[in-house]
């Protein structure tokens, strides 16, 4: 067994989630909706289902689905990708499984801000790479540019950026992700930038790509989710898009990961990018929902940080005059209080994590969330 | 871009589909079912969008499915694999990467018998291994044992097996088997088994996996295919299975590439291995339309190989008096006749490749069989 994967333990989130089933416990932890179904969604699939062809689309995706995607962001975000500059994924976990085999060597170090996926390090490292990680601390988030500066050498040759950023919520200034571009450019690096969240955002902003920045459109592998853009975790539909060469490279990397995705998922995916008022609709619930989480969490004495995207928030437990770390708070309210958070130590490596903060998924019906609630006012 | 993919085309399935549908030629090189999908399955899947979470299920699978999975194989193929030993993959691609990934280290050999599944050689390559090739020749396909012998070396560490063989439909013996084990168990190597087309035989016998072979439980890697099995090539539900802490460490591989697979197919699957009826029937349907191609072939002046298993038949073009190499052959048909059909040596590297040998894919309409050999026929 290679070394990176013989030592491993399960993903944080997958933990979680077993502990929560196990036990019965509320699952506020591991980020995905409860609720029905996106109904248009649902039909659009049934309908693929049964009146589309079930085998192999190619192996960039439906070329409905690209041309969908093209669209999508050329609308939503001004960025001219050409539908054949979009690459459909197993999810966008395959995305940056991909990106990286594409463009991660053997010796070549790669900037990571920490908190990070946990599935990024060990990819970098099961490519050769190094990971060398810049972290970012509570209750902002903000990018340490000096720190950045400081940890390229000349063998960096990516960087990760994540925004906006999932545990907090954060996102991105456009003075951040201008200093971000300087460097990237400066020192000739690729970002693959993990966008799956550009389409869950509070704060009223449209999504900025650091592949908009100008200077940034060849070097930026932009990745996404339908999973997320739609709330539907386990339909596992995500992209890669990259301009010219490196569009072409990465569908070079994924035709020999998983040749292609489900195709009467893409199908529906495809419809559902120009379903204006479902993903207005969506939005409008997890707003809902976040404010219900929010109110809920802080009469029951916690301090949330502040937050504009993503289906977190994170409560403060320092502030809040709780007295645990958070991996022994996410454990005892597991069991003692029955509800599944996620410590946010979990997603750094090394040295400098912060250990007070929790992360809690709000997409869930108002029961799920006011049970929630009780049952962590009445144990803390 | 990493030297693996920085000069690399598309599969060659995928530019035979491509241009099949450029010229809107009769496609019988891609390897895939047209006409009806089963439809208790689309039933299935329909129901599970409709009734069942569209969320994460866990990262190996649904345990209904894993579940599903370990009696299929205990029932059909005496083998022992508790659920938990079996891993849902995004497809069998995803399934072969994951295997690499954990098994190859930079350095290591890997024995390779051509034909094989173009996947194989860049991902071992992109592991850091060396693939060493052994080479196998029409019109029986047999496995050299001597060549195999002399191909291991102490760097050897695994060995890939495709059994039932793509393209030649040909079955490794028990002998084979036996040997083949043999080697593995004395010079200490893990197998990665194919075996994506247990489900699709012709000859009346039960799949044996090499898996099942004394000694060799702990050692294999068996790779599977709800693609195949139910002719829903779309569908990209694959599976790896391997004893203890393989799997494990398989498991490991799995959540970092893809997390999880879509899980209203996962649901459909699940309930369709308990579809004796369904199996059966796809079985008598694929071998009516392997009888049709066969005689269409031979009417047509073609000699066919012997075959028992996949959906495809091989030609041979220097037996039939057709006076082309196949690359050209394949080409030709296409442009000329309107037929696509796959060129053998196309799954070759290197030297040894036999050049008169054409597979063409047999899982189709009689009314489009039909087309395609008179098209055949009335050009040669
Ligand atoms: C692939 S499991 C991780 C899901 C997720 O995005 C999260 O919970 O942060
Ligand atoms: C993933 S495309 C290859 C499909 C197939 O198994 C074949 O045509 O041989």
């Amino acid at each position: 067994i290679h070394p990176v994967y013989a030592a491993m333990g399960s993903t944080v989130f997958e933990r979680m989630s077993a502990l929560a089933r196990e036990r019965g416990a509320i699952n506020l932890g591991q980020g995905f909706p409860e609720g029905p179904a996106p109904a248009p969604l649902i039909e659009a699939a049934s309908r693929a289902l049964r009146e589309k062809s079930n085998q192999y689309p190619p192996s960039g995706g439906l070329p409905e689905l690209r041309a969908a995607l093209s669209r999508f962001y050329r609308e939503r975000q001004g960025l001219d990708l050409s539908a054949a500059e979009v690459i459909v994924t197993s999810g966008a976990t395959e995305a940056i499984a991909a990106a990286v085999l594409a463009l991660v060597h053997p010796g070549d170090e790669v900037i990571l801000f920490q908190p990070a996926y946990d599935a990024y390090a060990p990819l970098v490292r099961r490519a050769g790479g190094v990971p060398v990680s810049v972290t970012l601390q509570p209750p902002h988030f903000r990018y340490p540019m000096e720190a950045v500066r400081a940890a390229i050498t000349p063998r960096t040759r990516v960087l990760f950026l994540n925004d906006p950023l999932n545990p907090s919520g954060t996102v991105a200034s456009p003075q951040e992700l201008a200093a971000i571009a300087r460097l990237c450019i400066a020192h000739d690096l690729v970002a693959i930038c993990d966008e799956v969240w550009e389409g869950v955002r509070f704060d009223g902003a449209p999504h900025r790509s650091l592949m908009g920045v100008e200077g940034m459109a060849g070097r930026t592998v932009k990745i996404g989710s339908a999973g997320k853009i739609f709330g539907l975790t386990g339909w596992k539909v995500g992209w890669l898009a990259a301009h010219g060469d490196l569009a072409v490279a990465l569908g070079r990397v994924h035709q020999f990961l998983t040749f292609t995705t489900a195709v009467p998922l893409q199908w529906a995916v495809a419809e559902g990018l120009g379903m204006d008022a479902v993903l207005r609709e969506l939005t409008t619930g997890w707003a809902a929902s976040r404010a219900r989480l929010r109110s809920g969490l802080e009469e029951a004495g916690f301090v949330v940080l502040p937050n504009a995207a993503t289906w977190f928030l994170c409560a403060d437990l320092s502030a809040s005059g709780v007295p645990l770390a958070d991996a022994e708070f996410s454990e005892r309210a597991l069991l003692e209080a029955g509800v599944a958070t996620l410590p946010v130590s979990a997603l750094y490596e090394g040295e400098g994590a912060p250990t007070h903060i929790v992360r809690l998924c709000f997409t869930k019906p108002d029961t799920v969330l006011d049970a929630a609630m009780e049952r962590l006012a009445r144990w803390r």
